[in-house]
């Protein structure tokens, strides 16, 4: 049983802190957030504790692991401290939006190494895992391109944006993680071109909403990706994998699987699931299952710190293409 | 070159007549209407002759052929004439809708036989004629199971229905011989439900709008039809072939394949085709391919008087079943 | 806080006790079952008391409700003992496979009345409840026809066939319970034919593995079943419903979003997911949901012991046609 | 009616020929070819005349206007002498690989203006059509960013490339025609990046086999395209326009309308139509159509030579930026 404690009682905490919960080999140890109100609420409803200082909790001996779910900023600190403490960490990506200070808290780990796992939590879709496993047993023969269409429902708050670290560190970054997971190869080339379509405010935070991007790896496989703040028919979340031997298409998930038919349209389904919340549903659940289990079983993690730190070097890339309109290579 | 009268200049008179005009082994050699006005209008438009009085044509040496589209009533006395004449036929559907009638003319061909093809044109739909040979070539195994739906978008006009011999003769008739044909296998039992629930109207012409049949084979297996004389949605024409192996599947065909995502629903494809004549007009092509093959080749017509008098059967069949609610047995 | 002892520790069992540990207003107070290893096993799994006797614990004071998934000959004297001692009852289907036991059961339950609700768990379906929820919010207009395909993975031993009423009463009394529920009004006549396609020994125990149905309403609205215990690609369950202002299907769910293209085949998905207990999972949920809700909020039971009699009358009526070659008209 | 020569006896001019053949308001008066067994074999199939000089024929009175089907080094010498003799031009793409010739041609058009319609086919496919106008509808809202994704069935021979321009100038160039045509405004920089995955061989003839490329317009809204010169499941055509009110998907076309089910896999389509003679078999029906149209109408032609001089642009920019790794700026 692995006692863990949730850093964060925001939305994504409130998902972890149900998952911890209900699972069969953890147990919700902890809620942790500075706004007590807001920890104590969310640990009640599963019967856990609840504390507004992480740092206390992770030193002492009541938790084996910690789920990072708090602001970005505050990631690299729990982090560091979970190491110092030998405690596992599950945290949620980006692990800082500074390259340097990702590189140095890495670097830190590997004196003092503690089980570090990111949550890009879309590795544990169940469609995106078999179409990982198709890959792998050789289904598209050699990968030749990827193509990542990732749009969101509507776009966050102006506010949000300024701490976001920008569309490409925020947003694309799970694409980046799904273009290196799926091309099984690392990308060398990075492309990039981004506009302020959706609301011309976002441009005065030096930011973009709309995206397109192109990665080449070394042996020449291609991979694309689209991204949009806002689609008005719903959180756009489809795979595309085409390689010498055929191709894999991951199409979105619905609410229901019923279509409908009438005098304007048929075969009509209804709106796409709302927002990752519930489209990665599923997700959550199977990467915390993932997480407890490598660190109970004593496995290595599925995603690593040099994964977020790979994701977060290509969103660099992409933002220094964007406005250089040169392709930025990876060394 | 098959030089063919096509007798009638009604909507069904027009694809013959343009079909035949753009065919390469047949000359469209005259329409025939007893309304001049409408017999020469299509003519014309084709380069043709016409005429209004079919029996001399038939009788006389400047056709091969005959498409006969007229009205139900004239067509034994057309088939009559053309054996006589020593001309081949393909006659729209039905025969007549007496089965006395069909008996007596089948057996005096049999006396002067002349290639005698009739119109289910849904047997040379692409995908319908794609199912047969799958079913052939064992894709499905042994076939269980045959669902078809076929529904019109509109009702015809009141008036229309006295002479069509009513929902049996006139609309299932099709699907009776598209169940048929996909069984592979005689039906040797026949239940049938009906009611008018899109016009009450109907009732006062003692037929039905909206029907489901059940047929039964002497091996055990089964096939469901249903039919409406009104789907808002457009012609829908779709097929399901189930079997020990397998199951094939046969959707509607729309105008394009564009699929539509807005803020209220995902996927949308179009309205279905209008009605038959766009839905079938690829079948229309090739069912005179077929005839015109057969009868300048000399082989077997692919759909004969004998289809159409089977198919007639299981409609009068549907028709005392609907009436009796019993299951009526063929001999 | 809902005390619920699952009885019967059976695959079914196993599902229901895992969702009753797992519900956050009920407690797995007791899984019972004569053999007293398998009771053990699965209440140790969720940390509940076990029992071989479910007499006593029905009348004792340490359970509110009872799930009942042992087998069918079991059924009345489970629900008629709950009811002496005033307990709630979520009982599998069928009440019983005789209709004078169901009538006499439900009758002596209105002497003493307690909740009894009836485990037709596909109303829970999320699809399904989104399609009646449609029906209901007007969205084909009128329902003319319904449409059920329901076709089973594999078929059951053959020593299970004897026990089990029969196709119509195992198999098809949830498509029944579909038909009248999404009909919204009663079928007053009911047609069906069936064979032993999949496995002749099945004749050899009056029973059928293949079978066609249709009912017809007062209002003179149709509903087709099809079923076969033997569907090769998996678990078959699709809706159709079809109305004055537009069709609405239900299609299949599948394990993933997958669709896969090579050179033989493109848009291929996954075989369906395996069986009942795959494929509504979430409805057994919702089905608990359902029930604990209604027994702690003293609501009606959203599934009545009515809805179970009438479903079996239906299966009974089939039954009597499929032997007959008449339809049966119900009174 | 309009007397037509085509010119050329390949695959293209077969295609074109027959059209022409069976147009209501055309007359192919003439097949050209140098070689006269191939002119006078398809002439023949058609009841037209042939020949073997081009330029004595479009000099002539016996014919309005050509189709040039010939090699593409032949193109401006063609166009230039139907100028100078008052000829209507259908010109296959590109007008020529030579950006500064296909300029020189186009300068000495204006002055001795015919109507010169370009061969973007895909322009005409139903599909593609029906998309546009219902952007130009305003059914998407503003354009954010269109996807096509273009792969042929198999490569050609390597001797076709030396005289092909190149991947971008002989395939993507279609792409760059329906990228312009479908974002409704001119793309300013164009990336691309290539590879050589199908045949290393490619290579050898400074060629690429699979590319993928971002255009971006003024108003910042973008293009992906993405080419393979294989894929195994057939001739991949799909395009994807995606704006502020929803997003139209147009995919691919099929033989038929069958899905199979078996035990590996459900829903399965046969694979996509061979190549682009079948895919747009329609497309160039509609193209003739609108090309005769506009010439006995006097109507502008749909697609002109500043469109085909514009494509060829697009691909020579996407090929100095494959070559540098920068995004290249068009004037």
């Amino acid at each position: 049983m692995l006692r863990i404690a949730v850093i964060g009682a925001g939305r994504i905490g409130k998902i972890h802190s149900g998952n911890v919960a209900r699972h069969p080999r953890a147990r919700l140890a902890a809620v942790v957030d500075p706004i007590e109100a807001a920890a104590k609420t969310l640990a009640q409803e599963h019967g856990s504790q609840w504390a507004t200082d992480a740092a206390a909790l992770i030193a002492g001996k009541e938790i084996d692991a910690i789920v990072v779910g708090s602001p970005t900023n505050t990631h690299i600190d729990l982090i560091e401290r979970a190491a110092a403490a030998g405690k596992a960490v599950l945290c949620e990506k980006p692990i800082d939006i500074d390259i340097a200070k990702v590189d140095r808290c890495l670097e830190n780990l590997r004196k003092k190494p503690v089980p570090l796992m990111l949550g890009f939590n879309r590795r544990f879709d169940p469609s995106a895992d078999a179409l990982k496993r198709a890959i792998a047993a050789g289904e598209v023969g050699t990968v030749r391109q990827v193509i990542i269409s990732s749009r969101d429902p509507g776009p966050p708050p102006l506010a949000y944006l300024a701490a976001s670290g920008g569309l490409f560190r925020d947003m694309t970054i799970h694409d980046f993680d799904m273009g290196r997971w799926l091309l099984g190869e690392e990308p060398i080339e990075v492309y990039a071109t981004a506009s302020c379509l959706v609301d011309p405010q976002v441009a005065q935070h030096n930011d973009y909403d709309t995206a397109m991007v192109i990665m080449r790896t070394a042996s020449g496989s291609q991979c694309h990706i689209n991204n949009c703040r806002q689609a008005v028919y719903g959180y756009d979340q489809r795979l595309e994998v085409f390689g010498s031997a055929g191709m894999i298409v991951n199409d979105n998930l619905r609410p229901t699987t019923l279509r409908r038919f009438d005098s304007s349209i048929t075969d009509a389904r209804e709106p796409l699931l709302n927002f990752f919340l519930e489209r990665y549903a599923e997700s959550y659940r199977r990467e915390l299952d993932a997480f407890v289990a490598a660190v109970l079983d004593q496995k290595a993690v599925p995603v690593t710190g040099e994964d977020g730190r790979r994701a977060l070097m290509l969103a660099d890339a992409a933002l220094e293409s964007a406005r250089t309109a040169k392709a930025v290579r990876l060394v």
